[in-house]
């Protein structure tokens, strides 16, 4: 799972950077958007489950990993856009990652069934709701396009297997690739969530 | 106090619920909000007085109410928005269910006065508040409408009626019409809350 | 120490009551604001530090003394605008103090190093980010203005002395004096904080 980790908190920390190059932020924006985006998901998650203070801010590794992310899109951003696909790709296997280890870390904590799928979905798309109203956007999250969803049913399957005594590093990996694959191919086929019929209105 | 917590969920959820079919949020947006709008003052509450995880996500029943009102939002949005004279009167409910609950809970924690009184304001003002910056949107609760000075007053009469030992479910029933009645005059005869005298600038 | 504090609290709450006056909010918009700004810093601080209810809003005086310089750009706001030098040179004062004893908090409750110096940066930086989410707008701390990187090297500093055992007041009051000169001598000489190299875009 650490492996996931540090893929994740990569390339969330590359499209928090890349939010801040984009709007022109000075070089504290672009790293703190990086490391808000990166970890902000598993800090919520801590705070919820009053493990304090969170381990991803005491986590040397992962805070350097994600400052080094946010100074990449701050010296290279061209390159950075160049490589979108494979900050795609890397994004959806932090967002498989993390709300696999967010619902663990729930149920771990003592909190399975609701609460852990409901902190395993804050942990997958918490950091980037952050980044976007840091940023003065609308999180891209609550967008059609299909990118909570698949980490719901992460999470769920995450649960279930764990209740049913099928958890296990094997099933985790399952799940990682088939949250990954789903959001992976929604991008690919422009698969998009559903919305309510009337357009939008102020 | 439960039904009139079981109010206010409903009909927070329900305002959340529409500004995110108003601002044609993807299903997983309007669910969002409508959760964050009816629970997530409660759960500022839970963590400012180091209650984890917050009640308001492991509470099943009130989750499942939340999204249901979410899900009829997403589905019936004409029918609420026609409705909204309902959906008013709810609301001023559930503002005034919270600030109660909240102001007791922080009692209860052991922390009366100027806490409990805060926390009690931020439990009813809150959810709304988070709701609105998650949409883009400057929180409501800072327009001239009179709205969280009701709360304030309420939590206000809590506190003291509780040090007096004049606290009892008579004297929070009474609280809680009191606010509820300010809030719907407040409403009625388009009652607002003092404002700077010089125009709005930037 | 605690004048620090004092004067930081006071800066800081006149700048979150401007920014209510100017964007014409009610009176409890403009109150939650200057106290958000005063107190939001060292109440995320506290949360991440497990200290529980936040100290912040334990505190009557602070609180007391937020409100009234909220209060006070309610009726006075002409008078705070011409003040603007001195408003300046408070909310230097007050970002120094800030980031100074939230590293200290931080140390002292067990968690020197990194962490400790987020949890500096965050305090100083968190309140004024907060008003500005509140408030609609991006946080001024992201822009090119040199703000955020004084504390920065002030938190740094902090943590750095105390480990080589030369922590103590007198240093505390060094740190401060520096911090507090450099984000001075930033508004008097226009420093800027860097920035990427290519225009915003969208």
């Amino acid at each position: 799972m650490e492996l996931l980790d540090v893929i994740g908190v990569f390339a969330f920390a590359l499209s928090g950077g890349l939010v801040g190059v984009r709007r022109h932020f000075d070089i504290f924006g672009i790293l703190t958007l990086a490391v808000v985006t990166a970890l902000g998901g598993g800090i919520v998650r801590d705070l919820l489950l009053g493990i304090t203070p969170p381990r991803n801010i005491t986590n040397l590794p992962l805070v350097v990993l994600a400052l080094g992310a946010g100074l990449f899109t701050f010296f290279f951003e061209g390159t950075v856009e160049r490589l979108r696909r494979l900050v795609l790709v890397a994004d959806a296997v932090g967002l498989a990652a993390f709300c696999v280890t967010g619902t663990l870390t729930a149920i771990n904590a003592g909190h399975p069934g609701m609460e852990a799928i409901l902190v395993g979905v804050i942990t997958a798309a918490g950091g980037g709701a952050i980044r976007d109203v840091l940023a003065g956007q609308v999180p891209s999250v609550f967008s059609p396009e299909l990118y909570a969803l698949p980490a719901l049913l992460g999470s769920v399957l995450v649960d279930v297997t764990q209740r049913l005594g099928l958890g296990g590093p094997l099933t985790q990996w399952l799940v990682v690739a088939l949250v990954c694959a789903l959001r992976i191919a929604a991008v690919k086929f422009n698969w998009k969530s559903p919305t309510p019929r009337r357009p939008e209105r102020e």
